[in-house]
């Protein structure tokens, strides 16, 4: 049964996290193999031999890639309890729009953030505190992005909140002055076992980020 | 009526082909409107604000955007026929997947072999023919990528059917030579009128393209 489901994941990874978390809301029981980056495992390249990354659900031998994809197979296929959309057309839309722009917007900004200086970095952290800003003003004065109900934005945003302490740490801002309604949120979701559980201590990303940093020769 | 589905469009955008095609294949009424890049309408920047970018359907006043998205909205909204996806969910994620990588490589790696040149080009060249031999792959010996009814991905990738002339054009190859399955796929594709209608003439593209890049001060 353990075997039925195996998620190639890495601890750090908001990808990683968002398919843990879908995982827990369901209930089930998967077998976890952390990749080492350095040395990817030859499962690894066998079940995602187009893009060669974390996270790749193995269910019933047949892989899934890409976080957001997995998330709503796992909705598609559990669809017996927690689901992750509404059963309006028009606000799936809207959920999977918001998970595209984080795709595209937040760690491609925070890359940024982390290894540019002078007035790049500037930039980018203006442009990283925005998109945050955005996507506050996306929930409004809902208790989740899904409404009263815990939804696939929702999965798809919460781990980058294991990362705010690294962001506004690298960033020089504070998301409690910035985006209180987002921490607000944060704090909300967190109370959930299935994400408490799934999101590692922001201070070991912070360390393992700054380990990271170091490695690349620079500081 | 008409004025309740209005499509904002771009008559060359590869993007705006797969919901032409996706209302085609549903049958819906639509007003179209041609959006000029270099003037957006105000309508454009209203509805779809954080990446004013066509195209974005608006139903019953409410706007949905990015290509994929709208594809399975409607297919959500007009269920009645023509479904666009397996009921077999490791399919479906499969479909998403593959329009996922589209997105991720095609357009990018035909702007580098569009305007670089020398290694750069050589390097985009091999790549642009790379991906599309492993869409081909993708296709196997399958009438159409949904099997035997034309789906998602057939939606998702058929557009860039029109602009392979000017692919090969560019990038001095033949997609005959090349991938031959995929020029088949593409043929039968183009036999469906929702298809047809919906991509304009590839000459008409190519002399779009040229204009394009002499209106940049290249050639």
């Amino acid at each position: 049964m353990a075997k039925e489901v195996i998620l190639l994941d890495k601890w750090a990874s908001m990808y990683g996290m968002r398919v843990r978390i879908a995982l827990a809301e369901k209930g089930i029981k998967y077998e976890s193999k952390e990749e080492d980056f350095n040395n990817k495992s030859d499962l690894l390249l066998q079940s995602n031999p187009i893009h060669k990354k974390i996270p790749v659900l193995i269910h019933n031998g047949k892989s899934i890639s890409e976080s957001g994809i997995i998330v709503q197979y796992i909705d598609e296929v559990w669809n017996h309890k927690n689901p992750f959309f509404s059963s309006d057309p028009y606000e799936r839309a809207q959920a999977r729009f918001w998970v595209d722009y984080i795709d595209k917007k937040v760690f491609g900004t925070w890359m940024k953030v982390w290894l540019s200086k002078g007035e790049e970095y500037e930039e980018a952290k203006k442009e990283l505190i925005s998109i945050f800003k955005t996507l506050e003003e996306t929930l409004g004065d809902k208790s989740f992005y899904g409404g009263e109900t815990f939804g696939y934005l929702d999965i798809g945003l919460i781990p980058f909140y294991s990362w705010f302490y690294t962001f506004e740490t690298y960033g020089n801002f504070k998301f409690e002055v910035e985006t209180p309604k987002l921490v607000a949120w944060g704090k909300r979701c967190i109370e959930k076992e299935s994400v408490s559980k799934s999101l590692p201590d922001e201070n070991k990303i912070y360390d393992y980020v700054v380990a990271g940093k170091k490695a690349l020769g620079l500081r």
